[in-house]
């Protein structure tokens, strides 16, 4: 019945980008219990399934986090509309948090990739 | 004469946007010589005028690092051929590098960061 965490990347159907999220995630999979990846569109798992899969299981709050660097029309509207159905149709609760981007760990990490790429 | 090393981001009119990405390349900026910020389309500085401003000043080499999570078709394609634009009417050489999603730093950031938010 815990919570599950999602972090939510935009899909596409070239392999490679979802292989790039998949990548970008596991550290986050391998370390946070309940925690798994899915997809806004174009690939799987869907938002829509992992959350219903969960339903069923009898796990009712979601925590969404955004594998995305900024919010824009996608996490401004889209996936709120997404949330506000499944939350109707599966009784669930579903918190919707800010995009990867806005925390500055992000911003500190990009430093440091950037320091070892100009140094290399 | 030196090179300058430009963060990529995919701009937008929404201001909030821009934002966060400059928030994001802060840290580099203010940590790495020679660096700064460029969108590739609906906001400004564009790419154009940064690589242009700077071959007029007599830079030669630029890095682009992007500000994007993952390569889809901008990176694969657009910028790419924006690049060998630049390159053939100003002279000037330009390397595209890796989207900053494809480093492992990245990916233990994102971890932290849903470690912070779970645990609060």
């Amino acid at each position: 019945m815990s919570r599950r965490i999602i972090l939510l990347a935009h899909g596409s159907s070239d392999k490679r980008w979802c292989e790039t999220f998949e990548g970008l995630a596991q550290p986050t999979l391998d370390a946070v219990p309940d925690s798994l990846i899915a997809y806004m569109e174009l690939a799987s798992p869907s938002l829509q399934s992992v959350i219903s899969d969960a339903a069923k299981e009898g796990v009712t709050e979601f925590s969404i986090i955004p594998l995305f660097l900024a919010a824009g029309r996608h996490l401004r509207k889209d996936v709120p509309a997404m949330i506000r159905e499944l939350e109707q149709s599966l009784g669930v609760t579903i918190d919707l948090g800010a995009p990867v981007g806005d925390n500055p760990l992000l911003g500190f990490a990009i430093r440091d990739l950037v320091q070892q790429q100009v140094s290399s």
